[in-house]
């Protein structure tokens, strides 16, 4: 408060300094003003830099406010390593940085990570590589002792630079990028460690044995402090962005239409799609931590995570063309208004179904239940499908009554990309519906039960109401072989 | 060959096995037949085992053949390890893993990368976290040495619990983690390390000096394997993926057209667009490690990396649009054959255009010259969107001379969908042309001599026959208030 306010005094003065006529004596004031200056200078500095510490502040806090498991997260890394360097204190025999505290102080700080997958990742990587590089290492270490003093360096250099070379390269087959990246680092490092250390091999054995067991100590306090103290499951990260994009699309393409049909375009809404398209690369990361995971909850033994990526993938496909409905959303060019209306209804219609046939399968994936009503949830959709085909068909006749007949058929075009797109977004839809059912399969969903009163179970009550038995059949049987065979 | 026929034989021994009638004393062959049998299996495993190593090797061979850059990383990765190893072995005074060679093996085994920035970025890290930690660890070891011996473990571990969540939690921060990520964990490695050691500060400091000379051995052997043994610049290989998926960006645009015209299609040529879209992580991956990377070749001080992920995200919106496209003309519903051709040469038309915008835009950016025929190949396709404007107003009264004029324009609704798409890949493809424009400006691509003949000044001559100057001018007057106006 104080300096702000010096600061606006200070800001006063040095406008009235502006102001001094021109040509006036200016020297005169020169020892004042450089003192005045200067302190002007230090307090704009000292609340430049209040406000840009104020700023990382706000940003920082908003950083763990948005996800507060980030300061937790922090908190158990601080935690770990603290629980490390105590069982370090407190050994009686206490062997200093070159000794074996290091490598148990080393294993938490890069093992520990966000997610329980990524520390058994890691954790699993460094202990095998640590013990395989290092039995390897204790076999060329025992032929080149035995090799004689001439031949030995030749044969560990050699060894250390064919391994090397052979290790790296296995890290571009991606099976091995994707899942034993570390591990193969750690195996280069633990065998050039030992292939340089020039001890003799009865010195090694027992310094791997040291080792191992400082490694396994800081393994299992990183694990031990990951799953214990509020863990972040990347299968269940994984689970949650799934049902979360999929939530996001269903309201993007109902907002696109909405949109579309409404006097003036709100955007909120609609550009959830964004979030679907760019989420592959920590779809593909959280699957492939997650397959280290143990059971957890409702993720059972072997959870097929890898079909979460196909559920991903199909979400996808089905964003990129809500992207380009989006961008007819937004064209400067649009149909006039008399002929939207026309569509207007249907259009809004079919996009409610195409959102609640989302939605169905986002709830059905979010509770883990199999997706019961979802079927008709398509059927309805399929219906809605047909009534735009239908409508889309009744309309040249409808247009032809106008005076300008020709020129309508012309601006009534863009309705007619947005109308194919969102057929063609809610034959996507069912890539989605697909992808889930196959997850469903896999992940063996439970079942709801018929007379539980369920959320599900109301929905599917309501359902008869909405459309006739017959036609939901005959709607069935036409999706299992093509899909919208009348697709505009 | 010989285990082969074995095999064969082998298989015609069970193959008669399995017709013993039933019932019959198979226990009479029972010795043998377990001989036989064991030795048929040790003989399928090894013919298997061997399929299984021809097929592995022949896949590690495909990767490295794909690309010998990575047989020669490979090959640096060891070099390198050797090289630091020969520097140990060859020194008077070898201290033994416990002591500072192993940081100089470990340097060089974490911070050896594929290309140079990922090098740079590494060892920068790391040399900057090892001593800032270093000496804060320093600091913070003297104050709780003057604190006495009570509150020293106190000290020692509060400061290593607040540090290290601290830092964790930098990590959060986007820019930290894009650039500092491996810092983040090295400042805290080395904080923990010097924090748990037990060693006094005068202590300390020795072997601070010690370790930092190490870790700069390491880093120096490091960078100049990897800059001076066929360096891979990150930058140039973001430069290269650049000019590369533009140019699968235009095959893709021409390819889907082709494709919807011709009788039957050959997707080869049009899934292009496919390595566009997936190629956000590896550009932004590329985009940080470069800006690392000091000046080589074309690529100055300050290269501006990051307006080329900005160049692949106008691709990537472009290639949406495509992926619509593409869908639309793997579409089991199509228009008519006879609908489909009054379209067809002004669509061929316009896609080939688009496809020359790009290819001359992605000529520009991979000779770095200032794309000057740029401009006139916009605006042929400006002009060809126009004509192709025109033929979609003419077409309603075409197809109204039809007998069942409803029936047609409702059949012809897929072919004015591909239109649409196609006008808006054009619009999509001027943000492109924009962003490579700002590319040029921004990295003062170098302007082609009017007096030379390269490539670019034939095109140039070639030009003003295609389309009058007046038109030029007018439609690049709209180019730049609003783009294609009369927009389908």
């Amino acid at each position: 408060m104080d300096a702000a306010a010096r600061e606006a005094q200070v800001q006063g003065s040095l406008e009235w300094r502006v102001t001094v006529p021109e040509g006036s004596p200016v020297t005169v004031e020169h020892e004042a003003g450089v003192a005045e200056r200067a302190w002007a200078w230090v307090v704009r500095m000292l609340v430049a830099v209040r406000a840009a510490v104020a700023g990382f502040a706000r940003k920082v806090w908003k950083i763990g406010a948005d996800d507060p498991r980030r300061a937790v997260h922090s908190l158990k890394v601080g935690l770990a390593l603290t629980l490390v360097s105590i069982v370090y204190y407190t050994r009686p025999v206490y062997d200093g940085v070159g000794g074996n505290a290091m490598w148990a102080v080393m294993t938490v700080v890069v093992v520990f990570e966000y997610t329980v997958g990524g520390c058994m990742y890691k954790g699993f990587n460094r202990a095998v590589a640590t013990a395989s590089a290092g039995l390897l290492a204790l076999g060329v270490n025992w032929v080149a002792d035995k090799s004689g003093d001439k031949l030995e360096p030749f044969i560990l250099s050699g060894s250390l630079f064919l391994l090397a070379a052979a290790a790296t390269f296995s890290r571009f087959i991606p099976t091995v990028k994707a899942r034993f990246d570390y591990g193969v680092t750690i195996f280069i490092l633990t065998f050039s460690l030992v292939a340089v250390s020039g001890y003799r091999v009865d010195q090694l054995l027992d310094l791997a044995q040291q080792r191992m067991s400082t490694i396994g100590i800081g393994i299992v306090i990183c694990l031990a402090v990951c799953v214990v103290i509020w863990p972040v499951w990347a299968g269940h990260e994984l689970h949650l962005l799934t049902v979360r994009n999929m939530e996001k699309l269903a309201g993007a393409v109902e907002g696109c239409v909405e949109d579309y049909f409404a006097a003036k375009p709100a955007a909120a809404k609609s550009e959830g799609y964004k979030c679907v398209l760019n989420s592959k690369a920590s779809e593909d990361s959280q699957a492939n931590l997650a397959r280290w995971e143990p059971p957890h909850g409702r993720f059972g033994f072997r959870h097929p995570y890898a079909q979460y990526t196909k559920v991903g993938a199909a979400m996808r496909h089905c964003a990129y063309c809500v992207e380009a409905l989006n961008s007819c959303v937004r064209a400067e060019v649009q149909a006039p208004e008399h002929v939207k209306r026309l569509l207007g209804d249907v259009c809004t219609r079919l996009a409610s179904q195409c959102a609640r046939v989302l939605r169905e399968a986002s709830t059905s994936v979010a509770a883990m239940t199999s997706p019961k009503t979802l079927d008709f949830a398509v059927a309805d959709m399929n219906t809605a499908v047909h009534e735009l085909q239908g409508d889309l068909r009744a309309l040249p006749p409808v247009l032809a009554l106008e005076p300008a007949a020709e020129m309508s058929l012309m601006d009534a075009m863009p309705l007619f990309t947005v109308a194919s797109l969102l057929i063609e977004i809610s034959a996507r839809i069912e890539g989605v519906v697909d992808a889930v059912e196959t997850l469903a399969s896999l992940a063996s969903f439970k079942q709801v039960e018929d007379d539980d009163d369920k959320k599900g179970q109301t929905e599917m009550k309501v359902h008869p109401l909405n459309v006739p038995d017959d036609h939901d059949a005959s709607t069935h049987e036409n999706q299992t072989t093509t899909k919208h065979p009348e697709q505009v």
